[in-house]
Parts: structure tokens; C-alpha cells; sequence
């Protein structure tokens, strides 16, 4: 039987939104103008990534001080954003019906543990669940560092571990790692961007997922 | 030669993902706890039908003073973000080429008056060009009610005026009204879901609509 490794936001909570107006505050701090859209569409990548690839649409080279400043800022304007954030529809119960079928599973954060901390509380993930961060691997998302460390620690090789993500850049990683990719509209992408990045299914939601488990692989328990 | 009509949020303005989190709070004010993904790809629809289709969607029936209620309550919560929005990248440009090139153009929003005032002067469009509200209409987008009464406005047959919006209500209002539809990504959709919805071209926004006037029938005047 397969295991499971969740992205965490727009996967599990409801927070991509929060995110993309937090990272939209922090680049006009430090001068950077960008529709709000195209910062949408680089949420999940790596924060580095992210000041990189947004300074880059506009032309603008940023350097690493720069990116690290930059995350600060998106870190201390979340915090304004952080109590509106919530789980997903279902996606506590999907959790607890997986560990009820004995199906292990992992979730892989492109974020730092501090910025994740709450969110995990909030899906009330024990502590038997591996969870990996940005702060135990060199590269995040879209390199597969994350998903490698994952089924690492879950102890299943890559290619029987199902992702499942609300970004273009998890499914790139999800690839590059081998792994097969599944696809939630949760994150605000559409269904046909997911698709076209390798998601080999795409449901709308974890709720939206756990009604079709079965379209996966984990059959119930008898 | 053909005319132009705009929608305003997410086309001309960067004012979507502001709209969207104040349509949260409007709905979390009356109880209803919608996922920020599915708010999203109701902007752009009449208010009232926005809140009846959420409502559908957690199957809760919202009545028409309910949706009145929450037009209200959006409206207020929206005034905490509207210093945040700005013209879109090239939306003041393309207005500005329109005019020289005496392509006329109208801009037409599902919006009241009242809420889209400030985006309309902050695009410095002046009292030659028609505006069509919500106010002026029955029914708002995805009825074709908004793009038939600008095209009576500009004196151009709706076979003759191209569309530009951001969100499928606008490219399905389009075809229904008998128009041809150009997308942008500026409201965050993904560019199959406007293709879908019946977008004949789509570009990124407003700048990158200008550097391609030619395509959709606009030439440089000599």
C-alpha cells in the first residue's frame, strides 16, 4: 500500500491567499511593485525562489540579501493574516481516516517550522507524523528535496509515495522525485494547470479527496 | 473597426485578491465559513448571485436579504483594502493608445458605482467614455445585460465590441451577449479556464494586451 506526502498550504489549510497579499506587502516594502496575481501563481516555491523568480518578471536581480530580508518582511506581515487561516474542508478527517487505515503519510512544507507551527496544531498531526520543513533541506520546492526527505523518513521508497499538492511547483517536484501527483484546487490554481504540470488526478479539496480514496489506491479497512 | 469593452476588477485594476478576502469576512460575519479558493472564481458575478452560488455550495440557501446584507458587509470590509489596489501594469497605457487610435471603449463592472469610483479615477479615464454598473442594469455578469448596455452606449453592434475580462462570468457574459471575449491572467484564473469559458485569445494583462493590439484588430495609426 502507498503513502501519502501533503503539502501543507493550500493543501491542508486554507492560507494561500494570506500568503500572497503578506509576500505582496513585503515586496512593496523593499520597492517591488507585482500584480497581486503573479505572486499568486509562486507561492509553494521556495521563498528564495519566489524573490528570485517575482524580481526576475520585472527585471529587477535580487540578491541574496535581499531575498532573505524579503522573507523576513512575508514572515512579520503573515503574522496580521495568521488567525484567519484555517484547516481545509476535510482535511482533518482525511488525516484521521488515513492513520484509521493505517496508511502513513508525511506533510512537506516549503515554509520554516515557525511559520508552519500553528497550522500543523491546528490539524491536530501527532507527533508520529513526520513533518519536513525548508530548514532540513538545502533546496525547497520545485527541487524534490522535500518529498525525498519525506518518504526518507516514512521509509517507502519515492516511487510508491503519492504528493499531494495545490501548486504547480509541487507537482514539478513530485515528478522530479519520482513520486505520483495529485492535485487540489484548494491553492486557487486551475484544474488544467495542475493536469498540465503532471498531477495524474486533480479533486477539489481534501474533503473532495477522501470521498474518492478509493480512486487512489487505499481501499477501507474491513 | 471594432470597440472595447472593459471589465474593471482584475482587468483594469489589481483589486481581485482584495475583493476576495473581504467577501471572507462578509461571510464569516453571517456564518457561512467558504473555503477562499471558491470566492475567488465568483468574483466577477453579481453580488447577489455570488452569495447564492456559495451558498449552494455548503448548501445553505441564501435569501435575497441575506445577499443584500452581505453586498453591505463586503462593501464594508472592502474599504480596509481599497488603499491597497492599484491600475493594473499598462492598463492607463492601453487606455491611453485606445484614445489616440480612436478606438472607442467603454469599461463595464459588475461593481456599484460607488465601489468602483476610485478605480475609475485612478485609471484617469475621462467623462467621454461610458461606464455601465451594476447599478444601471437587472442583472449583472454572467447575464449579458452590463455588455449590451455598453455597446448601446457606444452606438456599436455587439458583434463589433471585443470583451476584455479576467474571470470566466465576464467570457460567458461575452458569448451570451453575442461578443467576441479576450482574457487576462491579471485575475488570477488559469488561462485554459478562460479558453474554456470561450476566451477567443487570452494575454496576461493589460501591458501585455497592448504589445499585441494588432492581433485583435488595432492599428497604429500612421
Amino acid at each position: 500500500m502507498a503513502a501519502f506526502v501533503f503539502d501543507l498550504d493550500g493543501t491542508l489549510v486554507d492560507s494561500v491567499y494570506q500568503h500572497v497579499l503578506a509576500w505582496r506587502e513585503a515586496l512593496e516594502k523593499v520597492g517591488l511593485s507585482l500584480s497581486v496575481w503573479r505572486i499568486h501563481r509562486r507561492i509553494g516555491m521556495s521563498g528564495g525562489l519566489l524573490a528570485q523568480a517575482l524580481g526576475r518578471e520585472i527585471g529587477h536581480r535580487v540578491t541574496g540579501e535581499q531575498a532573505k530580508r524579503l522573507g523576513e518582511l512575508h514572515s512579520a506581515a503573515f503574522v496580521r493574516y495568521r488567525d484567519e487561516v484555517k484547516p481545509l474542508p476535510g482535511a482533518r478527517e482525511l488525516l484521521r481516516r488515513l492513520s484509521e487505515s493505517r496508511v502513513p503519510y508525511a506533510v512537506a512544507t516549503s515554509s520554516r517550522l515557525e511559520t508552519a507551527r500553528r497550522s500543523l496544531e491546528m490539524l491536530e498531526i501527532g507527533p508520529e507524523v513526520p513533518i519536513v520543513t525548508r530548514d532540513e533541506v538545502r533546496y525547497a520546492k520545485p527541487d524534490p528535496d522535500l518529498f525525498i526527505a519525506a518518504a526518507r523518513r516514512l521509509a517507502v521508497p519515492l516511487q510508491d509515495t503519492l504528493v499531494v499538492g495545490d501548486s504547480v511547483w509541487d507537482l514539478l517536484a513530485a515528478r522530479r522525485a519520482g513520486s505520483l501527483g495529485i492535485g487540489v484546487l484548494s491553492g486557487g490554481y486551475g484544474e488544467e494547470e495542475l493536469t498540465r504540470a503532471g498531477a495524474f488526478r486533480v479533486y477539489q479539496d481534501p474533503a473532495d479527496l477522501l470521498s474518492h480514496l478509493d480512486e487512489v489506491g487505499v481501499r477501507a479497512l474491513d
